[in-house]
């Protein structure tokens, strides 16, 4: 089997029911056997899940060295005692384990508004971690203990060279799996052997999640639970990355595509998706604004019902571009859909001579580009969205509580 | 039949089948007897239309005296030769009518991105402003000429005082049709026989506007086309409005009412909609955060697809209040549905007691009102949306060119 979270030095795990959930893996453990550098990157929603408030405030000293995530109940919207619940978790994690709380992670991800089931989670904290393993099979088993709606595990793994030592790098993520009454939750882990400051690791997290997770869109709503969070526990023996240099640029671009291979597989079990849209903006005025035309278009449900309907429609593209909040001439974009010989739709604003034949081709492919050219400037920005079908109305309208 | 814009005084009108359109009716001629103060309203999206652009520029004097619509071409991301057309448009129906260009509005709705008929249509202008009436049944031909996807044409017709003089006030609109490669479109025109300044009706019509076309929600997108115009003749012999006076507020409230009334029922008629929604924030900092928390709600995916569910998924609303974008605090936020006998689904941020059968005889019906308290000032806003069903799928995606 591929390799995983098992396979980084340092790093423990154990998948297993605990009972939230009424027959499938709902706790996750991940434990790192020193103190590691960490990070993490939370959702922008007002209303955030209890577990997002503590795992933000423990993570303010860089520090972390174990992770627990429960799936089936999201403990949001659970006031005070939701707070408690999580304070509990934590706790409990620490105690058997002889770490500070600090250095505890909480996640969730389930419905939200339901009492969350602590006693349930202590004791099945208090059971697991007698079973923490670097099996390779348990590597699996976390990644699908996070799931919700998500129709498979996701997990990453690669390695790659820093101060000539070899570090390892793994994830894990689940998608957008909406049950009653919850949202779409995003969450990531990654962890790594390589060394590096805490405060380093911070801002590539930040950058990379940028360009990665906030570049992808199910459907345009966003979880009081996302969480993304890295732990680098130094086991590689690499020299410690304490500065911007090549090192530091090795170690971001490998984590960027880590969180972009996680996050394009989060888009790929999108629910109701049955294609994967990679969406590319060039010659924008910023990235920044380049970015808001991306995640517009890639939200937009016309263009998405569009691209279930393989439907060479690129008025409601253009249209879009237009309602992105940027400043721009629409009289000089160019559209192109497909990937290594694209037909050009759209010519300066205007509809451009194309192959009807040949663009109904690549609408029916699983996979499909579009590249939209501003002329205005030097920036780009890439993210990935997926069609609206009816699969879509189904797994959102049809879950009567 | 129904009282229309025919019943306004010095209005004449004509809707007619040019051939834009295979059968039905495509092209509407609404003409005053005299030049009227005129407002109109646009879209927001930075590709505008050729028609927009123009007509736009002709109420700049806030003078206007005929408007000419044309269903099926849109007339959008066509260029230069789109503006020619359009300008052409306007230049034959004033020659035709013995006016300045200027005091000619054109809209437009339908594909985009297809080179614009002009031909046809000053052939169709010419030959039919020799039929412009007041015949009743003319009005109800107008509202269906602007038609595109409608399912069925809105009118709407009252009269009230106005310095002991009876006003008359009509309006017709046209809503979300999509067909491709167009998108959702909205047209709106309301004459009156009012006397009022230019430019107290276009302040007034930039407020009407804020708290109802603005306010309605059936897919997110922004069209290229969007327009809303009002004209004012004078006819009535009211003294004429020429500062915020009472008269000013009783006009205010009565051309707000008509456009509330077009707006809902353009809501009412969304592509595939089961059910009408009503969302209203109250106890918010300020108006324009209750809006930005309407609108972010009645557009989000997950609270459509949960009504068409009849899924009492409160958690799917608090987490698109969360991120509306306003700074709130969450733990204060009630929320209750239903209408006359609400009931509370959610107190001070989370779960509340309530009867889940009461609630599901709610979520049957065809109109469901949402209250969202924020608990955390004075203002409040109120805006309209539906639900979101396979319907809505099948007709933006199963039409393939």
């Amino acid at each position: 089997m591929n390799r995983n979270l098992t396979d980084v030095r340092g790093f423990k795990v154990r998948g297993a029911h605990i009972g939230i959930k009424s027959k499938r893996r709902d706790l996750a453990l991940i434990v790192s056997d020193v103190p590691a550098s960490a990070a993490g990157v939370f959702t922008r929603n007002k209303v955030r899940a209890a577990p997002v408030t503590l795992s933000a405030r423990h993570l303010e000293n860089g520090l972390a060295q174990a992770i627990v995530v429960t799936s089936g109940n999201a403990n949001a919207c659970t006031g005070e005692e939701g707070e408690k619940a999580a304070q509990a978790v934590a706790e409990k994690l620490a105690q058997e384990l002889g770490i500070p709380v600090e250095e505890v992670i909480v996640a969730a991800t389930g419905v939200i508004g339901v009492r969350f089931p602590t006693d349930k989670v202590l004791k099945g904290i208090e059971y697991n971690v007698k079973y923490l393993s670097s099996r390779r099979v348990y590597g699996s088993m976390v990644a699908n203990a996070i799931m919700t709606t998500d129709t498979f595990h996701k997990e990453s793994f690669q390695s790659f060279k820093l101060g000539g030592r070899v570090v390892n790098m793994a994830g894990i993520a689940k998608g957008a799996g909406m049950i009653h009454p919850n949202m779409a939750t995003m969450l990531a882990f990654v962890v790594t052997d390589a060394a590096i400051k805490p405060a380093l690791l911070k801002q590539c997290m930040n950058s990379v999640t940028e360009r990665t997770f906030n570049m992808i869109s199910v459907d345009g709503d966003t979880s009081t639970n996302d969480s993304a969070v890295v732990m680098a526990n130094g086991m590689a023996g690499n020299p410690e990355i304490v500065k911007k240099d090549e090192d530091y640029r090795v170690f971001h671009d490998k984590l960027e595509e880590m969180c972009r291979d996680l996050a394009m597989a989060i888009v790929s079990d999108g629910e109701g998706a049955t294609k994967l849209i990679e969406y590319k903006v060039v010659n924008a005025r910023s990235e920044q604004a380049a970015r808001k035309i991306v995640r517009t278009v890639s939200n937009s449900n016309l263009v998405r019902t569009a691209m279930f309907g393989r439907d060479p429609n690129w008025g409601r593209i253009i249209a879009a571009v237009g309602r992105a909040g940027v400043d721009l001439d629409p009289s000089k974009v160019d559209i192109y859909l497909g990937a290594s010989d694209p037909v050009q739709v759209s010519e300066r604003g205007g509809v451009a001579d194309f192959d009807m034949k040949k663009l109904r081709r690549i609408l029916r492919s699983a996979r499909v580009n579009v590249l939209i050219d501003l002329h205005q400037g030097n920036s780009e920005a890439v993210g990935w969205g997926t069609d609206m079908s009816y699969e879509y109305i189904r797994i959102n309208a049809e879950y009567t509580s």
